[in-house]
């Protein structure tokens, strides 16, 4: 699907706010993409749909949640989290996006996962940093991002975690589980020199 | 078996100071088991056992982990965490301690777990803030378990994850699910009046 196209269908969903964000997203996940050799065209692609279900109304991401077999956990959780996975399914099906790799991007770019690949950790990222962020901690996460993507991604998941914890509120547990996972890797993996 | 017998067979097992900080278990155990209406007894006798393998030897602990079928996800994380269930596992194997409630205590008193006991709590709770212990946001626990025993040891397992992510360490997953448990649970919960 051509570019102008993709921004098209997912400018009808979303506020001109959140599609202000989209286009922020769309560029630093290009720009990660090509930071950290993920593929450029994949990436433009999740950025542009990662939010596509952003204002789908609650209760219809419930039953697509629970028709489709979803982490039932999702719905013991902030609903702020379920846009993810049901942006993927629904983007699919309504045949804007058939690659597993884009689809996964989208899926778990608000969550995180164990075993993020490139591409979902640029997506994820490029979520936290784009240029129409403005939170503590944020410019240390931008700054990271420049030498190590996975370095990056454990600071936005740590910010993430502590935010809520200060809260008092419960931390999504796949959340937790890809900050360990990214911790307990530290160094075999990937640095951009 | 009586206390000054329990004690004596703790002494020989751990340091001289470790045993004081027993002592302010054991004291501190048997207030938090008056006030929230836990076991005495049982509480006194987790609480004098609940660092018996604390010194027990790295190697010898790593090898019950796995002849006794424990957790294997002890083995990625710190060794600090390895004393608790062995030592559960050892004094029970001693014939020191029969009682599964006690043993259940001694086990979780590092971790935590999902849906803890009361009496888990309690012991969890003691080891915490007995009277020998300085650091920071100790004094704030203290405050709190006068009044909650839930809110007490959900503060405290923050304490120890914002500690842990703080220098970037994975956090035992079970003390992660413990947490979500008591705040996802939080108003459904036993407060002290």
């Amino acid at each position: 699907m051509e570019k102008h196209k993709a921004l098209e269908i997912v400018k009808k969903q979303i506020t001109e706010h959140r599609y202000q964000h989209t286009l922020g997203v769309v560029e630093t996940a290009i720009d990660l993409a090509e930071r950290y050799h993920a593929n450029r065209e994949k990436a433009e692609l999740a950025a542009i749909f990662h939010d596509y279900a952003k204002f789908h109304p609650k209760e219809e991401m419930k039953q697509i949640i629970l028709s489709e077999n979803m982490d039932r956990i999702l719905l013991e959780h902030h609903s702020e989290l379920w846009h993810a996975p049901v942006g993927a399914y629904l983007v699919q099906k309504n045949g804007y996006v058939s690659d597993e790799e884009v689809l996964g991007a989208i899926k778990y770019h608000t969550s995180g996962r164990v075993n993020m690949t490139t591409l979902e950790k640029v997506v994820y990222l490029a979520d936290y940093i784009e240029p129409g962020r403005h939170f503590p901690g944020v410019d240390e996460v931008r700054l990271i991002a420049k030498s190590s993507l996975n370095q990056a991604v454990i600071q936005a998941m740590k910010n993430t975690i502590l935010f809520l914890l200060k809260k008092n509120q419960a931390v999504f547990p796949e959340t937790f589980h890809a900050y360990n996972d990214l911790v307990m890797k530290k160094g075999d993996e990937d640095h951009y020199e």
